[in-house]
């Protein structure tokens, strides 16, 4: 089926084995690291000042607006810390793993 | 049909009669016009100062990568002067009514 | 003295005991907390959604660039929780109130 | 003198003719225009997108309010219409040149 504004629907759901060998582990493979106790990743995005991270910052949000997912983050100055997990699958998703692309293509941008 | 984030799918289409004097007619009320030679609406919004001017605009971004659909606007301090149209249907749709009633409540607001 | 942006120049100092008396008190009435082992105040905000949340963020962002005062804060979803402490004077000064004082304004606006 | 913020003052003034040709020729010869009828500089940016566009305009607003110099710019999507000039002199300062030089730096980076 598709939607109003043509994206194809698809259920979101936890990542397979498979899925975590090809989309999760090359993010592992540059920082993200496993959270302890919960199926969620985490890393920190050090900016160059402010300007730079909460412009970063909003470039995040308007994705996470856009597909309806949203990080845990925190912020201090020139550092994002933030950990990504999907609420409503208990754990990583696709989501995540766009989410987690998102961060990597922008940092590398800002740098 | 619903989508992967839980939205009917609808397809988005110009704005019919009945549309226009129920949802369009009250946007036109409190200060929108419509624009000479093209089917779109226009308002100018005064904020308090620059800061709540770009929170307002923020906001109106986050919607409008969340629903696929843009404003033109202008801002210089405290002013914003936005044009809303759809691109796609050559006219104004009720993403636009929903964009423009998002404009409102907002300023509403933050006045 | 006077800055070129017409603001008059003034050394940034720890509060002393008639301005936590006069300025902060208020602040914990309307429900900062001192942190504990530190010179800060803590709030958590619950915006109505994440558009909602971020745009405020984006107000203090604006607000913290403009007085080169950034808060520590932690994002999720509608969820803002802050923590305002002037590292330059090792505890809180009129910085914070000044931001303190935004968040109030500004979530009062947006609630 | 300094302000609380350690940055020294200066009154903004109009460019001189050595500033406008060592600071403002610059920007001219990356495409830059000088407005018909103003003392004024004016360029069009055009990002991958939107949230891109907006990403970057966080970060010029940012700056705006840091040095109380805000742009006068049209966005519609993925394009950005910014035309610079300082109203308190009537003309090009070094503020422009400045917030000219920003939105060069940032747009290279976000290329």
């Amino acid at each position: 089926t598709t939607s109003a504004t043509g994206k194809k629907s698809k259920m979101v759901v936890k990542l397979n084995e498979q899925e975590r060998a090809e989309k999760l582990q090359p993010l592992l493979d540059v920082g993200w690291t496993l959270v302890d106790g919960r199926d969620a990743i985490y890393k920190q995005f050090v900016l160059k000042d402010f300007n730079q991270a909460f412009s970063f910052m909003t470039g995040v949000a308007l994705l996470a607006e856009k597909i309806n997912h949203h990080p845990e983050w925190f912020n201090c100055y020139n550092k994002i810390n933030v950990t990504l997990s999907t609420h409503d699958v208990g754990g990583l998703s696709s989501q995540d793993i766009r989410m987690a692309n998102y961060f990597e293509k922008q940092a590398d941008l800002l740098k």
